[in-house]
């Protein structure tokens, strides 16, 4: 008998029929990304019910030297939870670990095993008039490990921070098999290194997420979403900068859309209506919340700011969504963004940040380098302003061959673009990570002495090189398979 | 020439007179711990200038296998900055390299060298309408890069988090003399570990912080100070839900303090008036800010407050400061409790943390549980309730010899209170950390597997253990000496 049939045979036993599975069928949907863009194969497909079982699993992934790709929703921007092509590989599914341990509303925290997906985390503490204050598009796929081992970002950081700001409490199985618990909610706690931080947003590579203690925020009571069209990217930060300061407590959001990808949405969806009348080079999607304490005043609040911005003429025309369906409108208006531009044709997308209070500078002088060094190439940067982080678009010249381009031109964009960012001392990853989409460019782009600390930490905590490897930073000695 | 010669005539050289010296005179100062408990010796006190001379002497000091004590105000609470007996470690002084690199009050952050004191950075910031919400008693030595290495504490930690949460880059020199910086304050950043959260807390056995990047806040327009007697610790824990209800945007601090601690400061303090007329079980201080747009209302937020708790008979008795100087006489009161019981006689102080929702329950337990087991010995319990983190004071039993009772008596209860902790899987030391005073306990009572993690990462990025030997986690390699 084979190795790999001993070791799957020893899976086998220990998870059950419903825990490990080397079914093509079954394993097809969870070999590629969601977005089509990576495929591997896999010994198997194990999916433990517990944590326990996650630990003795870990421990027979090291006793026979087969790599461990641990998955969640398998939402990810990366790549990170796709196996390599070796077939050396368990994917670790956390899936069927969904339950909610302990939901303690008046402490407005909630344990969670890591395969609850995002929209049901939601729903469970809205039913109890609580909320969980970080969303995204993918919310009902995305699994509380998932979101925790990227460092999930999404439209609400801007106030409430990323998922590393909602973890309270963690638990993992690191590569030994044992269990790291510290899933106890201490809101003061100074015993040494925070583990826990370390964890967060190494996907997958230092250990694997098994369950996690959130922090709840109240419920909003009353939400205003306005609609304003500035003249200019500058002009846009020093609206942002006036809302920071008029609506301190309030503001929840503050997206910038440039004319190109509004025009791309009104196109794309024939339903859409444009919220202004004329035309803008930039439009700004502010959302202002409250909760029951403060919801009398917040249609006042959101019509003083418009007054004030527009007495200090940052604002050339701007609106207040009338309903909860115009708010949802607006909404939808900036998701479609990304598959509007997609429709266009073969474009590069990038996934940047510098400090906030460069990004309108970073646009305004960046986007026309691009598009002067690449002729024919349209840059588009729209998002998160108030975090300093947008989605960087280079779409491809008409014409462009799809696939083709990408592989070719669009490489080449892609490397000129994290080299500007990098010179404005950025980051080539924001919100979706490394994975295995950007790990030669961080190799290529990152301050070695920082690398080299990534690298003795791996080597620490996963020195046979089992977890998730490939992926975020590569060791000599990782990736040993049977 | 000797080794040690060596060492110190290549120091020397390169930090020049001002930036290292052996006078004995000079060192005595920084040779003990600022409350007395622990005394070493130096082979010298080295004070670079700059980032670039103590990333150099840090090199030297890995050539030559010279242990390195950083230190800043010498204000921290477990001799973590105190160097051992040996003689054989050289203290690196911080306190030169105190400018402010930057500061950035629109974009509401500041970047400062690690030596910058506390007291300073406050003035600096209010004087441009700003404020940084972290403070302690000993604002007037700490420094910045002294709080990193601790995560401090303080009493804003209930609504703005502990040092972690100010943080926003960091620049530190790693034990191979390479220069980590991450000082650009990046909000969204995913490209891999967050080691910069590895290094804060890390108490100098990790990296040396050199500088940081902060946060600010709009400054404060109006506080309002209230003071409330309830009956017991659990009505004092639903108090605090009702405060967090009803004024969840200004709740600041909600500090609890039990009779025996408030007489005892009104007999230490002569001047001190009681904020209450009749005695109290417990007495509860809280602060409610709010910004210049929130001020208008904060007085009747305040005692709309005390009135609906009133109604639900959460609180005997209440009242609120009726000026800035009674205000700060109130806060005098909980910042006179600990010298106000040390004043009494010998005790153990014990700094521990439980989840928030358990403090009360755990309080109204342990204190009786503490005093049934050692006859005469008297807990208090004082504090940061809305932390979940205490104060816990074991008084010696009257006419207990001071020196002799802590060495004996004293640390069986201290086992004893850590014990009755760890059973409620709280922490041992939830804000002044582990130094050289709790390095046993930690090693007894910590998880086992996060113990080995700790030392996997600190023999990862430390391997000569030149770093703070001996403090927080020891290795068996470390400390190694001329």
């Amino acid at each position: 008998m084979s190795d790999t049939s001993a070791f799957c045979d020893a899976a086998q036993r220990l998870l059950g029929e419903r825990g490990f599975t080397r079914d093509a069928d079954i394993m097809a949907s969870w070999l590629t990304d969601w977005r089509g863009r990576y495929t591997g194969k896999a010994l198997g497909l194990a999916s433990p019910a517990n944590t326990r079982e996650v630990a003795d699993l870990v421990k027979l992934c090291a006793r026979y030297g087969v790599p461990i790709v641990p998955q969640g929703g398998n939402s990810g921007m990366s790549g990170g939870a796709t196996p390599d092509e070796s077939g050396a590989s368990v994917i670790l599914s956390l899936r069927r670990m969904n339950a909610i341990r302990h939901f303690a509303s008046e402490a407005m925290q909630i344990t969670c095993d890591a395969g609850l997906v995002l929209q049901t985390l939601h729903d469970t503490v809205e039913a109890e008039g609580l909320r969980f204050p970080l969303t995204l598009g993918g919310k009902g796929s995305a699994t509380v490990g998932g979101l925790i081992a990227t460092n999930a970002g999404g439209t609400q950081v801007l106030r409430h921070g990323n998922m590393r700001a909602q973890v309270l409490g963690l638990e993992a199985v690191m590569a030994d098999g044992s269990v790291f618990d510290a899933l106890r909610a201490l809101k003061k706690d100074n015993r040494g290194f925070d583990l826990k931080q370390l964890l967060i947003g190494s996907e997958g590579t230092l250990g694997i997420v098994t369950a996690a203690t959130l922090r709840l925020l109240p419920g909003i009571a009353e939400r205003a979403v306005l609609w304003a069209g500035v003249n200019d990217i500058r002009t846009a930060r020093r609206l942002l900068l006036h809302a920071q300061r008029h609506a301190p407590q309030a503001l929840e959001g503050f997206e910038v859309i440039p004319r190109h990808s509004h025009d791309a949405v009104m196109r794309y969806s024939p339903d859409s209506r444009p919220p202004l009348a004329g035309p803008h080079h930039w439009h700004v999607l502010i959302e202002l919340v409250a909760d029951r304490a403060a919801a009398a005043s917040l249609a006042d609040l959101a019509r003083s700011l418009l007054e004030t911005a527009m007495e200090a003429e940052l604002i050339e025309d701007a609106t207040i969504a009338q309903s909860e369906a115009q708010a949802e409108a607006f909404w939808t208006i900036r998701d479609s963004i990304s598959p509007a531009e997609r429709a266009i044709g073969p474009a590069m997308q990038h996934d940047i940040a510098v400090p906030v209070e460069d990004m309108a500078d970073f646009i305004a002088e960046t986007v026309p380098k691009v598009e002067s060094a690449f002729p024919g190439v349209r840059a588009v940067a729209f998002g998160h302003l108030g975090d300093g982080n947008v989605h960087f678009h280079a779409i491809a010249p008409e014409g462009a061959r799809p696939g083709a381009w990408e592989a070719e031109q669009g490489k080449t964009v892609s490397r000129f673009v994290h080299d500007e960012v990098t010179a404005w001392r950025g980051t080539i990853s924001a919100e979706h990570g490394i994975g295995q989409m950007k790990v030669e460019e961080l190799a290529r782009l990152a301050d070695p002495a920082q690398l080299a600390l990534m690298r003795a930490v791996k080597q620490a905590l996963d020195p046979a090189g089992i977890l998730n490897p490939g992926k975020l930073v590569r060791l000599e000695t990782e990736g040993k398979s049977l």
